[in-house]
C-alpha cells in the first residue's frame, strides 16, 4: 500500500471548491526572496512571473488584493524565537529594498500591504478582519515560499475558515523537495491546489 | 550544491536551545490516530511508546503537562473549512473512545487537556494564556502527526515566543514521507530537534 | 461643555448600521446569571424576557444564533487570573445546572454553544471563525453582564470587523450605574444601540 | 443595598497583586490625545504628567516598556467598522506629527512601540507574545483613554493571563463620568488599581 493509498483510505484530499467571494493572496514576494544570493532561490522567480497574469486577473475583476512582507525593526526590539532560529530574518527591515515588493507585482493604492513577524500572514496581523470586512470566503494563494509562509497561511486561512486555493505555479521555494512535499501535505490536508491557468479562468469567469 | 546546502548558505537550522520553564506537549494521541484502520499509521504506536517515559520524566519534575484532542459537536454546528476538507474528522466526537487520550498516557488531575478544532494546539484555544501563566519558554512537542498537528502546533509555539523541541522519536506520522519532510522544515526553519534519549535526561537535569 | 459635547465635538457616536448578513450573539444567559442569589441581580432577568421575541424573530429568519457560557473546569486546571480576581466564577463547571442556558432560551439543534473562560464571546474560541463561515457582517447582541462579557464582546466584535448592535433591552446587569455607563460607552465608541422592537422589526425585514 | 454592596456580597473585587516580572504600558499617549482640541481633554495631560516618574522608575529597573499608537493608512486601506464608528481615527496617520508619542515620554531604542487599529494593545499585534519572550506576568497600565483603548487592554491583559495593575492617577479620559465608571469596573472585575507613588515604590523594591 502505498503512503497516497493510506491517505485516500482514511477519506483525505477532498475538494472544497470555491466560495462566493474569492481574495488573492501574495505572500513574501519581495526582492529578498526573489534573489538567490539572498533568501531566494529555486523555482521562485518562475513562481513570480506566473503570478503576474493572476495578480492582472484579479484587479480586472477588482477582488481583494493583500500582499505580505516580513518585516523586523532596525534595532532588534521586535525578533522573537523566530529570528532566533533564522538570524537572516533581520536583514528584512521596513525600509529595506531587499524588503520591497519585487516591481513586476507592485501593490496599487487600496491594496493592503500587511508587515508580520510570523511565517503566517494571519499571525499578530489585521488579515482575517480585513478579509471579514470585504466578506470574503475564499483565499486565492500564491508566493513564497511553499514549505514556509505560504504554508503556515494556508493553514491559518482553513482556521478562520477562509477556503484556502493555492496556485501551484505561482508558489515557489528555495528548494524542491520541501516544495513538493508540501504541496502534497497542502493537497491532502488544507487546500485545492489548481494551476494558474484554471485559476484565471475561475477568476475571469466570476467564480 | 544539495537542498541542505542551500539551507546552510542562507543560515538556516540554527539551534535555539532551551529556556528556564520548559513544559510538556502531546498533541492528538488519542485512540483514534494510534489505530491504523481509524486515523493512525505508520509509526504513531512507536511513538506513543517512546512519549511513556517522557511524560514520567515531567511528572516527576512537575513540569507543566497539556494534552490535546481533535473534537466535533455530533450536530455538525461546529464543523468548518477543515471539516468538509477532511471529513473523517467528524467522528471526533466528545464522548467516542475513539477520541480519549490512549491509556498509556492517560491525563492526570490538574493538567490540561484541550479540545481543538484545528491543527494547531494554540488555534482558537486558551493554550497560550495557560504557558503564560506557568511562565512556561519552552515547549517539548510529541504527538501525531508530524505533518499536520504537529507541525502546526510547533509553527504556532514559534508564534506566540515558546521555543519548541521536538522530541524525534515521540512525533509519529500515518506515512513515512511526509513525517521526514516536516522533521527537515521543522529543524531548519521551526524548532530544535532531539531524541527522547536526551529529552529525558535535560529535563531530568533541571534544564 | 457636558461631557456628551465633548464627544459630539470630536465626532464620537456616528451610527455605523446594518449589513447585509446579520447573526445573534446571546451572551451568558445561564441559570447563574438570572438568579439574583448567584451572580444575577438588576435588569437581568428582564432582558432574558425581552430577548424571547427577538430570539424567535431571528429563528423565523433562518439567522445563525450563538450563545455562550463561562465554564471552567471542575479540578481547576484552566483557571487563570479572572477566575484569581472573580473566585465565584469557579463554580460555573461545565455540568452544574446554575451554567445551563435559562430555558426561555434554551438553544436548538444546530445553534452554537461556546463555552469560554474570558469576558469576550470570541478570545480564545472559535467564534470568530464560525462567523466567517456564514457570511455574518452583523452582530445583534444580547445578554449579560453589559458592563462586563457584552462589552467586552462587543468590543472585539469590531476588532473583527462585525458591526455590533446592541439590543438596549435585551442586556442587563446586576447593578443600573455600571449598565448605564456601559451603554454610553458603547453607543459613543464601538456599536450602534436599538430597541428590541427596533431590532425585531429590522430582522423580520430581513435587514 | 448599594451597588458595591452587590459587588461585594458576590465577591468581586478581590486584589490579585504582582507577580515575579513586571512590564509598563503606555497607551496611546500620544500629541492628539494630549491635545483636548484634537481627541484630548479632560484629565489626560495630568495622566501625561504623573507617568513621568513612573516611566523613569521603570527604565531604572530595566523593566520592558511598550507603548502604543492607533495607526490607520493614508489610503484608507485599513480602516475597517472602528474608523467607520470614529472617523476621527483615520487622522491618526503613520507619519502624522500629532500621531508622535508625547515629547515627555519619548521611547528610547529597545522599547517597543506598538501601531495597533483597535481599541486593545493587544488585537491583531505582537504584544503578547513580546511579553511571553520575556517572561512578564504583570502588567502596569497607564495612558488614555481610561474608557478606550486603557480599559480594551486590561480586559486582554488579563485574557493572555498577565495580571493588569491600572495606575490611577496616570490613566487619562477626555470626560471624567467615563473614567470614573470604568475605573469602577476595572477595580471590580478585571485590575488592581494603585497609585502612582505605591507603584513606584513597588518598581523601585523590586516588586
Amino acid at each position: 500500500m502505498t503512503e497516497s493509498d493510506v491517505y485516500a483510505r482514511q477519506g483525505f484530499g477532498a475538494v472544497v471548491g470555491s466560495g462566493e467571494r474569492p481574495a488573492l493572496l501574495v505572500v513574501d514576494f519581495v526582492n529578498a526572496f526573489a534573489d538567490p544570493r539572498m533568501l531566494g532561490g529555486g523555482n521562485i522567480e518562475a513562481a513570480v512571473a506566473a503570478t503576474v497574469p493572476v495578480l492582472r486577473a484579479c484587479r480586472e475583476r477588482s477582488l481583494p488584493v493583500v500582499f505580505t512582507r516580513i518585516v523586523y525593526a532596525e534595532d532588534g526590539s521586535d525578533a522573537g524565537v523566530w529570528a532566533t532560529k533564522l538570524p537572516a530574518l533581520r536583514q528584512l527591515t521596513p525600509d529595506s529594498p531587499a524588503n520591497r515588493v519585487v516591481d513586476a507585482l507592485a501593490p496599487l493604492p487600496g491594496e493592503l500591504v500587511i508587515d508580520k513577524k510570523q511565517a503566517s500572514a494571519f499571525f499578530g496581523t489585521d488579515l482575517a478582519p480585513w478579509l471579514v470586512q470585504r466578506r470574503v470566503d475564499t483565499l486565492y494563494v500564491t508566493g513564497c515560499t511553499t514549505s514556509g509562509c505560504v504554508r503556515a497561511s494556508v493553514v491559518d486561512a482553513v482556521g478562520w475558515n477562509f477556503r484556502p486555493i493555492v496556485i501551484e505555479d505561482c508558489v515557489g521555494d528555495r528548494a524542491e523537495g520541501p516544495h513538493a512535499a508540501n504541496l502534497f501535505d497542502m493537497r491532502q490536508k488544507y487546500a485545492d491546489l489548481v494551476t494558474a491557468e484554471a485559476a484565471i479562468r475561475a477568476i475571469a469567469g466570476g467564480a
